[in-house]
Protein backbone atom coordinates (compact mmCIF):
# COMPACT_ATOMS: atom_id res chain seq x y z
CA UNK A 1 0.00 0.00 0.00
CA UNK A 2 2.68 2.15 0.68
CA UNK A 3 6.40 1.57 -0.96
CA UNK A 4 6.92 4.83 -0.12
CA UNK A 5 6.01 4.96 3.34
CA UNK A 6 9.21 4.42 5.48
CA UNK A 7 7.24 3.96 8.81
CA UNK A 8 5.69 0.63 6.89
CA UNK A 9 6.58 -3.12 8.18
CA UNK A 10 8.14 -2.08 11.37
CA UNK A 11 7.56 -3.59 14.44
CA UNK A 12 5.25 -2.43 16.88
CA UNK A 13 6.26 -0.84 20.18
CA UNK A 14 4.54 -2.34 23.28
CA UNK A 15 4.26 0.16 25.86
CA UNK A 16 2.50 -1.41 28.52
CA UNK A 17 0.49 -4.43 29.50
CA UNK A 18 -2.71 -4.89 32.08
CA UNK A 19 -3.68 -9.09 32.86
CA UNK A 20 -7.10 -9.14 32.45
CA UNK A 21 -7.59 -13.04 33.27
CA UNK A 22 -5.71 -16.00 33.70
CA UNK A 23 -6.59 -19.35 33.84
CA UNK A 24 -2.98 -21.77 33.85
CA UNK A 25 -1.73 -23.69 31.79
CA UNK A 26 -4.95 -23.10 29.72
CA UNK A 27 -4.39 -19.52 28.91
CA UNK A 28 -4.06 -15.97 29.96
CA UNK A 29 -5.76 -12.63 28.78
CA UNK A 30 -4.08 -9.33 28.67
CA UNK A 31 -4.45 -5.57 26.90
CA UNK A 32 -1.17 -3.99 25.39
CA UNK A 33 -0.74 -0.59 25.10
CA UNK A 34 0.68 -0.82 21.37
CA UNK A 35 2.52 2.19 19.67
CA UNK A 36 1.89 2.12 15.68
CA UNK A 37 5.05 2.97 12.99
CA UNK A 38 2.76 5.53 11.88
CA UNK A 39 2.50 7.31 15.48
CA UNK A 40 -1.05 5.75 16.63
CA UNK A 41 -1.06 4.56 19.75
CA UNK A 42 -3.64 1.21 20.50
CA UNK A 43 -4.61 1.44 23.68
CA UNK A 44 -6.19 -2.29 24.20
CA UNK A 45 -4.86 -4.31 22.12
CA UNK A 46 -5.43 -8.03 23.45
CA UNK A 47 -3.11 -10.63 23.48
CA UNK A 48 -3.38 -14.05 24.25
CA UNK A 49 -1.01 -16.83 26.11
CA UNK A 50 -1.57 -20.49 25.49
CA UNK A 51 0.26 -23.05 25.69
CA UNK A 52 2.77 -23.97 22.39
CA UNK A 53 2.75 -27.32 21.23
CA UNK A 54 4.46 -29.95 19.06
CA UNK A 55 2.90 -31.49 15.55
CA UNK A 56 4.83 -34.82 14.11
CA UNK A 57 4.57 -35.71 10.84
CA UNK A 58 6.65 -39.67 10.93
CA UNK A 59 6.87 -41.75 8.78
CA UNK A 60 7.73 -45.55 8.96
CA UNK A 61 11.14 -47.05 6.84
CA UNK A 62 8.27 -48.12 4.81
CA UNK A 63 6.72 -44.51 3.96
CA UNK A 64 3.53 -45.23 5.96
CA UNK A 65 2.42 -41.73 8.55
CA UNK A 66 1.61 -42.65 11.62
CA UNK A 67 -1.99 -41.04 12.26
CA UNK A 68 -4.28 -41.28 15.02
CA UNK A 69 -8.29 -41.32 14.58
CA UNK A 70 -10.05 -40.21 17.64
CA UNK A 71 -12.91 -37.64 18.67
CA UNK A 72 -11.54 -33.82 19.61
CA UNK A 73 -13.64 -31.82 21.30
CA UNK A 74 -12.37 -29.05 19.49
CA UNK A 75 -14.43 -29.53 16.60
CA UNK A 76 -16.12 -31.79 18.30
CA UNK A 77 -16.07 -35.10 15.88
CA UNK A 78 -13.51 -37.66 15.26
CA UNK A 79 -11.25 -36.59 13.24
CA UNK A 80 -7.71 -37.91 11.60
CA UNK A 81 -4.98 -36.04 13.43
CA UNK A 82 -1.24 -36.08 13.74
CA UNK A 83 0.25 -37.12 17.14
CA UNK A 84 0.84 -33.90 18.87
CA UNK A 85 1.43 -32.10 22.57
CA UNK A 86 1.98 -29.69 24.34
CA UNK A 87 6.07 -28.51 24.97
CA UNK A 88 6.02 -29.01 28.74
CA UNK A 89 7.71 -26.01 31.24
CA UNK A 90 11.22 -28.41 31.30
CA UNK A 91 11.51 -29.33 27.68
CA UNK A 92 12.28 -28.16 23.92
CA UNK A 93 10.00 -28.19 21.23
CA UNK A 94 11.82 -31.56 19.81
CA UNK A 95 11.91 -33.15 23.08
CA UNK A 96 8.31 -32.62 23.37
CA UNK A 97 7.76 -34.23 20.12
CA UNK A 98 9.75 -37.20 20.45
CA UNK A 99 7.88 -37.69 24.29
CA UNK A 100 4.50 -37.28 22.11
CA UNK A 101 5.31 -39.47 19.52
CA UNK A 102 6.77 -42.20 21.77
CA UNK A 103 3.47 -41.76 24.43
CA UNK A 104 0.62 -41.38 21.56
CA UNK A 105 2.01 -44.40 19.39
CA UNK A 106 4.48 -46.26 21.05
CA UNK A 107 7.01 -45.59 17.96
CA UNK A 108 10.59 -43.94 17.87
CA UNK A 109 12.25 -42.38 15.07
CA UNK A 110 16.32 -41.81 14.48
CA UNK A 111 15.78 -39.11 11.98
CA UNK A 112 14.47 -35.90 12.98
CA UNK A 113 13.86 -32.33 11.64
CA UNK A 114 11.96 -29.26 12.04
CA UNK A 115 9.58 -28.08 9.38
CA UNK A 116 8.70 -24.58 10.99
CA UNK A 117 7.33 -22.59 13.91
CA UNK A 118 3.76 -21.00 13.73
CA UNK A 119 1.66 -18.81 15.91
CA UNK A 120 -1.72 -20.25 16.64
CA UNK A 121 -3.18 -16.49 15.98
CA UNK A 122 -2.16 -13.64 13.98
CA UNK A 123 -3.17 -10.87 16.36
CA UNK A 124 -3.62 -12.58 19.48
CA UNK A 125 -0.69 -15.26 19.33
CA UNK A 126 -2.16 -17.90 21.09
CA UNK A 127 1.15 -19.75 21.08
CA UNK A 128 3.17 -21.99 18.88
CA UNK A 129 2.51 -24.56 16.72
CA UNK A 130 5.83 -26.40 16.28
CA UNK A 131 5.96 -28.71 13.42
CA UNK A 132 8.55 -31.95 13.12
CA UNK A 133 9.33 -34.51 10.49
CA UNK A 134 10.63 -38.02 12.02
CA UNK A 135 11.73 -40.72 9.48
CA UNK A 136 12.11 -44.63 10.25
CA UNK A 137 9.79 -44.69 13.32
CA UNK A 138 9.43 -48.14 14.32
CA UNK A 139 7.39 -49.59 16.93
CA UNK A 140 9.43 -49.76 20.24
CA UNK A 141 6.73 -49.93 23.55
CA UNK A 142 3.09 -50.22 23.91
CA UNK A 143 1.57 -46.77 23.44
CA UNK A 144 0.23 -44.92 26.84
CA UNK A 145 -0.75 -41.58 25.49
CA UNK A 146 -2.52 -40.98 29.11
CA UNK A 147 -5.69 -38.65 27.15
CA UNK A 148 -9.00 -38.20 27.98
CA UNK A 149 -9.48 -39.73 23.67
CA UNK A 150 -9.52 -42.95 22.87
CA UNK A 151 -6.90 -42.98 19.90
CA UNK A 152 -6.46 -45.68 17.17
CA UNK A 153 -3.54 -45.48 15.20
CA UNK A 154 -3.48 -45.51 11.60
CA UNK A 155 -0.87 -46.10 9.10
CA UNK A 156 -1.23 -44.60 6.01
CA UNK A 157 0.34 -44.40 2.79
CA UNK A 158 1.49 -40.64 1.74
CA UNK A 159 -1.43 -40.59 -0.79
CA UNK A 160 -3.80 -42.05 1.40
CA UNK A 161 -3.02 -38.57 3.54
CA UNK A 162 -3.17 -36.52 0.72
CA UNK A 163 -6.37 -37.81 -0.22
CA UNK A 164 -8.16 -37.22 3.53
CA UNK A 165 -6.85 -34.23 3.67
CA UNK A 166 -8.28 -32.85 0.80
CA UNK A 167 -11.42 -34.64 1.72
CA UNK A 168 -12.05 -32.87 5.11
CA UNK A 169 -11.71 -36.00 7.23
CA UNK A 170 -8.36 -33.46 9.08
CA UNK A 171 -10.55 -31.31 11.06
CA UNK A 172 -7.70 -29.20 13.20
CA UNK A 173 -5.51 -26.61 11.79
CA UNK A 174 -2.27 -28.09 13.53
CA UNK A 175 -3.03 -31.69 11.97
CA UNK A 176 -3.50 -29.95 8.75
CA UNK A 177 -0.54 -28.02 8.53
CA UNK A 178 1.52 -30.90 9.70
CA UNK A 179 0.42 -33.23 7.40
CA UNK A 180 0.92 -30.90 4.56
CA UNK A 181 4.82 -29.57 5.48
CA UNK A 182 5.51 -32.97 5.78
CA UNK A 183 4.03 -34.54 2.21
CA UNK A 184 6.25 -31.11 1.27
CA UNK A 185 8.78 -32.26 2.81
CA UNK A 186 9.42 -35.51 1.60
CA UNK A 187 8.53 -34.43 -2.22
CA UNK A 188 11.80 -32.09 -1.84
CA UNK A 189 14.03 -35.16 -0.10
CA UNK A 190 12.59 -37.05 -2.88
CA UNK A 191 13.59 -34.52 -6.06
CA UNK A 192 17.27 -34.13 -4.01
CA UNK A 193 17.94 -38.20 -4.20
CA UNK A 194 16.08 -38.74 -7.76
CA UNK B 1 -5.06 -48.93 21.51
CA UNK B 2 -8.85 -50.55 21.70
CA UNK B 3 -10.02 -51.43 18.73
CA UNK B 4 -12.04 -53.72 20.97
CA UNK B 5 -13.67 -51.37 22.71
CA UNK B 6 -16.89 -50.36 21.65
CA UNK B 7 -16.90 -47.23 23.70
CA UNK B 8 -13.83 -45.65 21.63
CA UNK B 9 -14.67 -42.78 18.79
CA UNK B 10 -18.40 -42.30 20.25
CA UNK B 11 -18.44 -38.02 20.51
CA UNK B 12 -18.68 -36.71 24.38
CA UNK B 13 -21.66 -35.60 25.71
CA UNK B 14 -21.48 -32.35 27.14
CA UNK B 15 -23.96 -32.39 30.39
CA UNK B 16 -23.54 -28.38 31.61
CA UNK B 17 -21.20 -24.89 30.96
CA UNK B 18 -20.46 -22.17 32.66
CA UNK B 19 -19.35 -19.14 31.44
CA UNK B 20 -15.65 -18.20 33.09
CA UNK B 21 -14.60 -14.80 30.71
CA UNK B 22 -15.93 -13.09 28.12
CA UNK B 23 -13.91 -10.34 25.85
CA UNK B 24 -16.53 -9.49 22.91
CA UNK B 25 -15.91 -9.92 20.43
CA UNK B 26 -12.25 -11.35 20.77
CA UNK B 27 -13.35 -14.26 22.94
CA UNK B 28 -14.97 -16.10 25.55
CA UNK B 29 -14.20 -18.71 27.95
CA UNK B 30 -15.97 -21.38 29.82
CA UNK B 31 -15.78 -24.63 31.87
CA UNK B 32 -17.63 -27.79 30.30
CA UNK B 33 -18.88 -30.87 32.35
CA UNK B 34 -18.46 -33.93 29.45
CA UNK B 35 -19.17 -37.54 29.84
CA UNK B 36 -16.43 -39.05 27.83
CA UNK B 37 -17.59 -43.02 26.86
CA UNK B 38 -16.02 -44.91 28.92
CA UNK B 39 -18.45 -43.11 31.33
CA UNK B 40 -16.16 -40.42 33.44
CA UNK B 41 -16.94 -37.79 33.61
CA UNK B 42 -14.63 -34.24 33.58
CA UNK B 43 -16.42 -31.52 35.52
CA UNK B 44 -13.79 -28.51 33.76
CA UNK B 45 -13.05 -29.23 30.68
CA UNK B 46 -11.98 -25.27 29.27
CA UNK B 47 -13.82 -24.55 26.13
CA UNK B 48 -12.40 -21.12 24.47
CA UNK B 49 -14.69 -19.47 21.63
CA UNK B 50 -12.96 -16.72 19.50
CA UNK B 51 -14.30 -15.41 15.92
CA UNK B 52 -13.96 -17.76 12.57
CA UNK B 53 -11.99 -16.03 9.86
CA UNK B 54 -11.64 -16.83 6.29
CA UNK B 55 -8.18 -17.73 4.60
CA UNK B 56 -7.52 -17.03 1.05
CA UNK B 57 -5.09 -18.75 -1.45
CA UNK B 58 -5.72 -16.51 -4.61
CA UNK B 59 -4.50 -16.66 -8.06
CA UNK B 60 -3.90 -14.21 -10.97
CA UNK B 61 -4.42 -15.80 -14.79
CA UNK B 62 -1.18 -15.68 -14.63
CA UNK B 63 -0.79 -18.18 -11.83
CA UNK B 64 0.99 -15.61 -9.36
CA UNK B 65 -0.45 -16.02 -6.07
CA UNK B 66 -1.76 -13.06 -3.90
CA UNK B 67 0.39 -12.77 -0.57
CA UNK B 68 0.69 -10.00 1.27
CA UNK B 69 3.88 -8.74 3.95
CA UNK B 70 2.86 -7.33 6.94
CA UNK B 71 4.30 -6.65 10.97
CA UNK B 72 2.36 -8.66 12.67
CA UNK B 73 1.52 -8.80 16.62
CA UNK B 74 0.95 -12.46 17.37
CA UNK B 75 4.21 -14.19 16.05
CA UNK B 76 5.83 -10.09 16.81
CA UNK B 77 7.33 -10.27 13.43
CA UNK B 78 7.22 -9.20 9.50
CA UNK B 79 5.56 -12.22 8.21
CA UNK B 80 4.70 -13.43 4.07
CA UNK B 81 0.25 -13.80 4.75
CA UNK B 82 -2.67 -14.78 2.49
CA UNK B 83 -5.23 -12.67 2.43
CA UNK B 84 -7.78 -13.49 5.30
CA UNK B 85 -10.20 -11.60 7.82
CA UNK B 86 -13.25 -12.28 10.30
CA UNK B 87 -16.83 -13.42 9.43
CA UNK B 88 -18.85 -11.02 10.01
CA UNK B 89 -22.41 -11.63 11.74
CA UNK B 90 -23.91 -11.33 8.84
CA UNK B 91 -22.21 -13.39 6.50
CA UNK B 92 -21.13 -16.65 5.55
CA UNK B 93 -17.50 -17.39 5.25
CA UNK B 94 -17.09 -17.49 1.67
CA UNK B 95 -18.69 -13.95 1.53
CA UNK B 96 -15.69 -12.76 3.67
CA UNK B 97 -13.47 -14.06 2.14
CA UNK B 98 -14.45 -12.14 -0.99
CA UNK B 99 -14.99 -9.02 0.89
CA UNK B 100 -11.31 -9.49 2.45
CA UNK B 101 -9.77 -10.36 -0.76
CA UNK B 102 -11.26 -7.10 -2.24
CA UNK B 103 -10.39 -4.93 0.59
CA UNK B 104 -6.64 -6.24 1.64
CA UNK B 105 -5.55 -6.59 -2.40
CA UNK B 106 -8.30 -4.82 -4.57
CA UNK B 107 -8.93 -7.65 -6.82
CA UNK B 108 -11.46 -9.84 -7.57
CA UNK B 109 -11.95 -13.44 -8.66
CA UNK B 110 -14.73 -15.27 -10.82
CA UNK B 111 -14.07 -18.54 -9.59
CA UNK B 112 -13.93 -19.81 -6.05
CA UNK B 113 -13.73 -23.13 -4.42
CA UNK B 114 -13.69 -24.19 -0.54
CA UNK B 115 -10.82 -26.19 0.65
CA UNK B 116 -11.27 -27.22 4.17
CA UNK B 117 -12.85 -25.83 7.09
CA UNK B 118 -10.51 -26.34 10.33
CA UNK B 119 -10.54 -25.79 14.67
CA UNK B 120 -7.78 -23.71 15.64
CA UNK B 121 -7.36 -25.98 19.05
CA UNK B 122 -8.03 -29.39 18.90
CA UNK B 123 -8.95 -29.55 22.24
CA UNK B 124 -10.43 -26.16 22.99
CA UNK B 125 -12.30 -25.18 19.89
CA UNK B 126 -10.55 -21.41 19.54
CA UNK B 127 -13.27 -20.69 16.35
CA UNK B 128 -12.64 -21.66 12.76
CA UNK B 129 -10.56 -21.63 9.77
CA UNK B 130 -12.15 -21.55 6.57
CA UNK B 131 -9.71 -22.03 3.37
CA UNK B 132 -10.37 -20.81 0.42
CA UNK B 133 -9.07 -20.92 -3.53
CA UNK B 134 -9.80 -18.28 -6.28
CA UNK B 135 -8.72 -18.56 -9.56
CA UNK B 136 -8.44 -15.88 -12.48
CA UNK B 137 -8.18 -13.10 -9.86
CA UNK B 138 -7.81 -9.14 -11.25
CA UNK B 139 -7.59 -5.93 -9.46
CA UNK B 140 -10.53 -4.44 -9.83
CA UNK B 141 -10.18 -1.45 -7.03
CA UNK B 142 -7.58 0.02 -4.90
CA UNK B 143 -6.87 -1.77 -1.87
CA UNK B 144 -8.23 -0.74 1.21
CA UNK B 145 -7.68 -2.57 4.41
CA UNK B 146 -8.39 -0.41 7.26
CA UNK B 147 -6.53 -2.37 9.51
CA UNK B 148 -3.77 -1.60 11.53
CA UNK B 149 -1.13 -3.58 10.02
CA UNK B 150 0.79 -1.71 6.69
CA UNK B 151 0.41 -4.57 3.92
CA UNK B 152 2.50 -4.86 1.00
CA UNK B 153 1.20 -6.91 -2.07
CA UNK B 154 3.35 -9.52 -3.35
CA UNK B 155 2.37 -11.55 -6.27
CA UNK B 156 4.63 -14.73 -5.83
CA UNK B 157 5.15 -17.66 -8.19
CA UNK B 158 3.72 -21.09 -6.65
CA UNK B 159 7.77 -22.46 -6.38
CA UNK B 160 8.59 -18.57 -4.63
CA UNK B 161 5.24 -19.34 -2.07
CA UNK B 162 6.68 -22.92 -1.94
CA UNK B 163 10.03 -21.79 -1.14
CA UNK B 164 8.67 -19.12 1.34
CA UNK B 165 7.00 -21.74 3.49
CA UNK B 166 10.11 -24.13 3.61
CA UNK B 167 12.32 -21.07 4.28
CA UNK B 168 9.89 -20.08 7.49
CA UNK B 169 8.54 -16.79 6.17
CA UNK B 170 4.99 -17.43 6.86
CA UNK B 171 4.91 -17.38 10.56
CA UNK B 172 0.98 -17.90 11.20
CA UNK B 173 -0.61 -21.43 11.29
CA UNK B 174 -3.62 -19.89 8.86
CA UNK B 175 -1.28 -18.39 5.96
CA UNK B 176 0.67 -21.85 6.36
CA UNK B 177 -2.25 -23.84 5.93
CA UNK B 178 -3.87 -21.75 2.93
CA UNK B 179 -1.09 -21.77 1.44
CA UNK B 180 -0.21 -25.57 1.52
CA UNK B 181 -4.00 -26.29 0.53
CA UNK B 182 -3.65 -24.19 -2.10
CA UNK B 183 -0.72 -25.37 -3.35
CA UNK B 184 -2.31 -28.95 -3.30
CA UNK B 185 -5.49 -28.03 -5.04
CA UNK B 186 -3.45 -25.96 -8.09
CA UNK B 187 -1.32 -29.70 -8.13
CA UNK B 188 -4.29 -31.45 -8.47
CA UNK B 189 -6.19 -29.18 -10.87
CA UNK B 190 -2.65 -29.72 -13.46
CA UNK B 191 -2.82 -33.09 -12.76
CA UNK B 192 -6.55 -33.27 -13.84
CA UNK B 193 -5.72 -31.53 -16.89
CA UNK B 194 -2.62 -32.95 -18.24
Amino acid sequence: MSAQDPAALRPWRVLGRKPLFALPPRLSVALEAVALPDGRVVEDYVQIEMPSYAMIYAETAERRVLCLRQYKHGPRRVSLTLPAGHVEPQEDAQQAAERELLEETGYAAPEWRKLGSFSNAGNQGCGLCHVFAAYGARPVQPAQPGDLEEMRLELLSRRALRAALAAGDIAIIGSAVAASLGLADVARRRKRTA
